[in-house]
């Protein structure tokens, strides 16, 4: 029996089989980090390492976990997130394959040598903390949101310390911040190469940006992938979400 | 009478009653030409000055001189293309709107003054001119398609020098090119801020890219538009591809 904590609940991602340990007090997953799982291509071989940053209740490791046959690190430096992440890596059986190191991404080589990495995932906190930045009162939620304990500039260098040469980075933000993620990707040896836009309708700006980088790849020939569009004219899950969401059926 | 020569013929603009000459053996302008000028915002005031940098036959201008009372000026290297553009001027009855510049975009400032232009649009030459590249044997379409007479590093200089402050840059480029554009505006005083990916079907990667850029304008806020799709699935031009082309009916 897994044990739940008072404001916890169990969510299932329906077309993986994964079950995931979460709370909307602490921190719930979003598409997010379901589009990112989807982005991210792992090696398949058990010799391998995936370290996925800013892990939050662990949700993208997990949603990673059925393609690869190696090794995934979650990096969570709230407490109360990784013991969430850690006890949905049991209940999923996994805990031969994932580990969740619990503290600050800046002091990850503790733990993981530099270098060593096949793929680095991140979903970011998306907003910089400014002076005069709205955030939630919810310290979880707010850390998880906010860039209160890291920012971009150090996930990036982070990532880019991580990755053998030849490794991928993968990224979610936002649009607004593209530019600044890829100069910040450049500037640290990572070489954007794949990018795919999400747009929430048909006609509308897109919220939300994937990015893969190669770290020592050649500068130049970035590609802009078919976009993803998240709700359909009608208002429902276009096809292809609902496949990420719910399986092909 | 408008006196053709023995290569040329007279296209029109349905959507915008617009007559070009052109020559597919020296230039024609294609797609490309029609989605920058509708991109492209202009201030409607009679006092106001457009440049169109690389301007070939003059297109991008006169697709875009019903956005605008105000003057367009059309700088082309190739004098057999400047001439082809100075006729179609004169043939939609435009001199008094339009002048057309032949000569090298980098002296640019022989004619036009510095932080005079409220709009640069610019649909530049998409290949460098490596060593290696394959370029058409035929000196015009070369020129036009290979960085053979300039490159994007003194286009998008000469574009911020005709700026005013807060005017608007607008380029159509190659999705493989989009990080070096965006850099260089970056470098020289312009702050990307819209763009727009063209993609030739659905579900196939962009093939162009569309980018809206602030002199003097605060770094960050890009924003990614919704996409433009030039075929629909059957093959047909899309239904917003149908109207810039043919006007809507």
């Amino acid at each position: 029996m897994t044990s739940l904590k008072a404001d916890e609940r169990i969510d299932q991602l329906y077309s993986q089989d994964v079950q995931i340990i979460q709370s909307p007090s602490v921190f719930a997953f979003s598409l997010d980090a379901v589009l990112l799982a989807d982005f991210a291509t792992l090696p398949v071989r058990a010799k391998s390492l995936t370290v996925d940053l800013c892990a939050g209740n662990g949700a993208v490791g997990l949603f990673m976990s059925g393609k690869t046959h190696g090794q995934i690190a979650e990096v969570e430096l709230q407490p109360r997130l990784a013991d969430m992440a850690r006890r949905s890596v049991t209940l999923n059986g996994l805990d031969d394959q994932m580990t969740v190191y619990e503290g600050d991404l800046a002091k990850v080589n503790d733990w993981i040598p530099k270098d060593s990495a096949d793929v680095v995932t991140c979903n970011p906190p998306y907003f910089a903390d400014l002076p005069d930045s709205q955030k939630n009162p919810n310290q979880y939620l707010a850390i998880a949101r906010h860039e209160i304990t890291t920012n971009l500039a150090t996930i990036v260098a982070t990532t880019s310390g991580l990755l053998k040469m030849n490794g991928k980075a993968y990224f979610v933000h936002r649009p607004d911040r593209f530019l600044e993620l890829t100069q910040l990707m450049t500037a640290n040896r990572l070489a954007p190469k794949r990018v795919r836009l999400v747009h929430p309708k048909p006609g509308k700006e897109a919220n939300m940006v994937l990015v893969e980088a190669i770290k020592d790849g050649r500068p130049g020939g970035m590609r802009f992938l078919a976009p993803l569009t998240v709700y359909n004219q009608q208002g429902d899950y276009s096809s292809e979400v609902e496949a990420l969401l719910y399986g092909r059926h």
